[in-house]
């Protein structure tokens, strides 16, 4: 493939001034913390605070923000595009072989600007840049702005929720279309393949992850993966899947009876729905993810399935189908208006059943709304051959 | 989705003892540098090493090689799997909430092991998990195995190469397949539709990266993406595409004619032939990577069309569609036999034509063979309505 290869989508801008609103919540914290620059270069914060997105692989394209301007160092092949994209005041760029940090430590120099405190986000920041940069930007001292960085991009913004809004809406179109999809032999990797070629003449791109579609003990399997297993009347279904639209991801399951299925499918399915109720109806600020977490654990643990339900409740999204804050065990994050997460309980029994149900929801002022609205009730796809 | 989202794709073993095979070299390396732990958490790099091919995303899922045993980390989700595939001497799991560091400050102290010395691939590895590596094995050095690590990996062994024709040959079909496809007014997405779709069921899960399909000026744009563009009898069409097959990639360009193209498509056509052609015939063991990226350019510069070649020669292949080496301007990496790597010089002319043409190959006792065969001279496709 072309040695850069971009996958460029630039974030279609819902109103005016989006990135500038993106980028006005750090500045503030910078301020607020005296640091003098950010040095961000994880294509997903990238592109949250320009609205450009960029895989540049091994390449440097980052972003250098300070308290009143944006900085970009690019590579050469992407100079044009970020130019015409991204209102930024000074962009760098370096051609194969050229050093970036060269680059930018003249024109550091040129601008005549003295630095002493620099935010870089540890998470992501590999320790080759890392050294890169303690060598370009000398007597410096360097602060990890991970945490601020999640907490940040966690508190989605009006013109955020409005995307997620939509991608949720693509994603109960997916789970229609997989639904509908459903007949007896017909494999998992069928319904995906499906679910995927509809989704893409509606204009979808990109699916969040690989959308996974699981028949009877297969979805019981915490690695269970789509395969040619045929569909049988009193199987359940579990769909896992989510789109990425303008650049924001969104992510449901459900699990679906397929004709008639077992007491014991139906009581399984029953624990879960209630545990993943129960959380949905706790969710408000002031809360913890830990007792987010306990609260639907705990409804599957007293129905005697605990051990079955091997994961957390939870994850973040937005620009990542995976991101910052973790709906776990214990995990003391208070719960802020804003935050966008998954609830997504599963028990899951070996070689006999596995059931999970998941909304993503944005916390509002007293609660939570979620993105998707596929009814939770156990629904029934009537057998077809 | 599911919390931790594994792709779990163990390499299937063509013979006994390839995982061992993998580790071999490393081993070797690490007796002869004095290494007593390599920590790698890459997860290309787990994957070569064990077969053991996972995205953990946020969490930690590693290597601990020692010179003569082999550990891993990984959540407890992933326990069984890994346990199951891998031939590992020692296995620490942890649950989501708990730290892996702990875990491993324990074991190395159970098991009394001593380490002064400890391999860390800086390239790949987070300024965050470098601190607490930091932290757990206090006192001692830290030595970046980028180079030696990439150097490894880029000498492809024969059971490797095996794989690499395999997928090289699943590409050449995918191309015949979106030749086939060409006919008066189908789009750029049609085409890789058709291709993609082609492929699922022949059983490739997933192609190396997005396949590129694009008609006429599109193919000049240095960001062209395949979109809603109706083809044109008198276009070019620029295919660039790969698959993965057994965690190896392969990677292909071929440049058609879509019945009668302009005089200077024929002439950029020829021009980047002979250059690929000729670079393609100066590889061999000795050669610098920046003599066949120039080599290449030569031709190109003489046409008169040099500031039209925007991007580096190439880049290797093996298990990442990008890895070592880097066969750009300048570069001074020497090429060994084994070395699989592309060669896609291209032409980009804005708005009017752009022609890239590209094979990968590996670097032979006295030349190179290709994984792709699919022919070079220009291919012009009868125009169907």
């Amino acid at each position: 493939m072309l040695a850069i290869f971009v996958t460029l989508m630039i974030v279609k801008n819902p109103k005016e001034g989006l990135i500038m609103s993106n980028l006005t919540p750090f500045q503030t914290h910078m301020k607020n913390k005296n640091l003098d620059l950010l040095y961000i270069d994880d294509p997903s914060t990238v592109a949250y605070l320009t609205g450009y997105q960029s895989n540049p692989h091994e390449r440097v394209l980052a972003v250098l923000l300070f308290q009143d301007t944006l900085w970009m160092i690019v590579p050469a092949l992407e100079y044009a595009s970020v130019k015409g994209a991204v209102p930024v005041d000074r962009l760098i760029s370096y051609e194969d072989g050229q050093s970036p940090w060269l680059f930018l430590k003249e024109a550091l120099s040129e601008e005549e600007i003295s630095i002493q405190t620099v935010g870089i986000h540890e998470l992501t920041l590999s320790v080759t840049r890392y050294r890169a940069l303690l060598s370009t930007l000398e007597k410096v001292t360097f602060v990890d702005i991970t945490e601020m960085t999640q907490h940040l991009q966690a508190i989605k913004q009006a013109h955020e929720i409005d995307i997620m809004k939509e991608a949720g809406a693509l994603a109960d179109l997916a789970l229609k279309i997989g639904m509908d999809a459903l007949k007896t032999n017909i494999t998992e990797e069928e319904v995906v393949s499906i679910i995927e070629s509809a989704m893409k003449k509606r204009g979808v791109k990109e699916m969040s992850f690989d959308t996974m579609v699981l028949f009877g003990s297969n979805a019981a399997s915490p690695h269970g993966t789509p395969g040619n297993n045929p569909l049988q009347p009193g199987q359940l279904v579990l769909f896992d899947l989510g789109v990425v639209h303008k650049g924001y991801t969104s992510d449901v399951t459900r699990t679906v009876a397929y004709g008639h299925v077992s007491q014991q499918s139906k009581d399984v399915y029953q624990v879960v729905l209630t545990a993943q109720e129960q959380a949905q109806a706790s969710v408000r600020p002031g809360i913890t993810a830990g007792e987010l977490d306990s609260i639907a654990r705990s409804v599957i643990e007293e129905a005697g399935y605990g051990k079955f339900f091997t994961h957390r409740l939870g994850h973040g999204l937005g620009m990542s189908v995976h991101e910052y804050p973790n709906i776990a065990p214990s995990d003391q994050t208070v719960i802020e208006k804003g935050f966008c997460f998954s609830l997504e309980p599963g028990i899951y029994i070996e070689n006999e059943v596995g059931v999970r149900i998941e909304d993503c929801i944005v916390v509002t002022e007293n609660g939570c709304e979620a993105f998707t609205h596929t009814p939770k009730d156990l629904i029934t796809i009537e057998v077809k051959s």
